[in-house]
């Protein structure tokens, strides 16, 4: 991935994309609150949702304006979630689509729609249609930061990113913002993530580049049990970067795109990994050697999950034994007697025992802002990594460090 | 359950017991971390235990003392989990046993074996057995509260319950103690209970009582996904009440048993659900008319156990919304647009969708101590109900309210 450049700005980064996020007044303070992304031409697109039973109308709403693998632009707001409104939340759902459409001179099955916020209470329409005009008309290729605002809860950091990457000797843009936090933040359990990009790819192809990235990524996140009626990721590509479109997943172009979408979208979920008040650690676990790649990805995302486990990083302890007991409950099949547990470069157990490590360096390990656990389970070829934080709630101090 | 009669004491009010707890110094602070529950004559014996997949040595180790359904004491440590500490591990397991047998003047494999506390540190054993030596040497009918206590780790109440019933026009007793909390708490993950009952019961039909008993208490308090590597209940039944034996799980005295070891269980179940630094509600979740028992099961656990609806609770905001929700992602089938949903007696939403209900109502239901949430699946015969507590960390203040 040697061609691969992080580069300033977001969602306007590829060509043919402007946005903007404007203050309409649903949340009761003054903070912005509609976001609206849109590209000149209309392209391929793609989606990924939650998995809860209980989905917003937003969720069925895109979902069935991607039906066609198409799309032009995408309206967001936050600070109402239109979830579990009946057949009022499904008729506002598809006026944000229309209001946006008639300002933008679209089809209204051209545009995404997204919520984000309290379920169960009515959406104030008019400031929704107000915001999403004003947004229309102002927006431009800087008005992307707006936006990443605009989609913003309780999130601490601004998350925005883009990259470059040559496909076919051409620039290629991949941007994108998102929101969510890897602390219990009792208002944002919903993720939101759009991403834009001049790149030409095939619907099919890239809601599979999409779905796989997820999966790496955003699905690799701790953020709580809580899975939110609106959680949603989508996808514009525009093909406006004019190379030959990708349409194999067996060509290097489709793997060089994954890659960098990857990077995207894992950068993005370290973002929300980290973001979380009094959160002081980035927590990587990596299961190395599983003897599948979903047992790797089910222990991976229940240690760094465990409270307990949490705690520890959190008062600097090097208590392996949560770690190892997190991956027992994890639900997938491994032998604990096998495995060695790592904190950073120190290994502290061996076969599902602890060694007589060097303690002062285990918590220099655990002070570090990136720490990293890692799990060898010494039964197969298959791997995976799940990001969190610590729980540094105040009162966890009294009990972080247990064993001093 | 006319006859069953609360009375006081726990597991030295069935005849034929003795219990004690001392300080034996494996907790850091002037605390008592060693208890035995004892038993004038052996009798039936059971347990069930932790499912993780790494298991403390005293699993092992009383899973094994049980297979003849047989044993006559209990002996427990707090401070010291005696976990993932290989071969040494399982010797001082088994030399725990030993020292009781050796002043018990009894067989070792009549000696039930539990530990809660750090996990992966070589255990302390000459003062654990010094321990063992004091409580078994000193204790009596009257040591029971000393060993309550020395089964808490951070547990903020002494968990205790006697009740008495009569079996065959002869009184029977049933006592137990416990430990564990329903919130976050970072040290104290295990779930440790040990009853003891003057009932003449077969092993098989009380190791069937307790696994039944289990499911419908302790199974269903929110704990946090940390399963402990040591989690374990225990009962002793010694048959010194002198009615016929129990070993027909078809006859009345069976049920009359299960019906008090159920009242004692999730007597004990609550107490654990609503024990936690600042917990201000027990909450009760009651699923009915679900279309099977374990959905029922897993919407009441998933509900009780969300961060957003403990955080609401908190709060006293009647955000059913994030009830549907936790009911949404729970894994479970049933039909969200079918749900009613009630705080107290105020119903909140019918079919999925909100009510105008009275809100000062709602929050009145919120404000009382022990909240009960019911959701109406109107989809078959089945019901359980899941106890936990709201969520009242400092930071959780900010966003608790966020409707208002």
């Amino acid at each position: 991935m040697s061609s691969l450049t992080p580069i300033k700005g977001s969602v306007t980064a590829p060509q043919g994309f402007m946005a903007q996020g404007v203050c309409a007044e649903i949340k009761k303070k003054d903070k912005k609150d509609v976001a609206v992304i849109y590209s000149r031409i209309p392209g391929s697109a793609a989606g990924v949702f939650t998995t809860n039973l209980v989905r917003a109308h937003c969720v069925d709403l895109t979902r069935q304006h991607l039906a066609d693998g198409q799309a032009q632009a995408i309206v967001v707001n936050s600070g109402n979630a239109n979830a579990c409104n009946g057949e009022q939340g499904r008729a506002d759902t598809l006026q944000m689509a229309q209001a946006a459409s008639d300002v933008m001179g679209i089809e209204p099955d051209q545009i995404l729609v997204a919520s984000t916020g309290v379920i169960g209470q009515p959406m104030p329409m008019e400031k929704v249609e107000g915001g999403i005009w004003e947004a229309v008309l102002t927006m431009s290729r800087d008005g992307a930061h707006n936006a990443a605002l605009a989609i913003m809860t309780t999130d601490l950091m601004v998350k925005e990113i883009a990259v470059e990457i040559e496909i076919q000797g051409r620039p290629v843009r991949i941007g994108a913002i998102a929101k969510g936090s890897g602390m219990i933040h009792p208002n944002m359990a919903t993720m939101l993530c759009f991403i834009t990009t001049d790149a030409n790819i095939s619907s099919e192809c890239l809601q599979n580049l999409l779905k796989a990235s997820v999966n790496r990524s955003f699905n690799m996140v701790s953020v709580d049990r809580d899975t939110s009626t609106n959680d949603m990721v989508l996808i514009l590509a525009n093909g406006l970067a004019r190379h030959e479109v990708i349409d194999d997943p067996g060509a290097a172009d489709y793997q060089l795109f994954q890659e960098a979408l990857d990077y995207v979208t894992i950068s993005l979920a370290k973002m929300i990994a980290r973001d979380g008040e009094g959160a002081n650690h980035l927590v990587e676990v990596r299961v190395l050697n599983a003897a599948d790649p979903e047992a790797a990805r089910v222990i991976a995302r229940s240690v760094v999950s465990s409270s307990l486990v949490k705690a520890a990083i959190f008062g600097h302890d090097p208590n392996w034994g949560r770690m190892l007991a997190a991956a027992g409950y994890s639900g997938a099949e491994f032998d604990p007697a096998k495995t060695d547990i790592y904190l950073g470069e120190v290994q502290v157990a061996a076969d599902g025992t602890g060694l007589a490590f060097d303690e002062a360096a285990a918590v220099e390990e655990l002070k570090k802002e990136n720490v990293i656990i890692t799990l060898d389970l010494k039964a197969g070829p298959h791997q995976a990594t799940a990001w969190g934080c610590d729980l540094s709630y105040d009162y966890v101090s009294i009990n972080a460090d247990y064993r001093s």
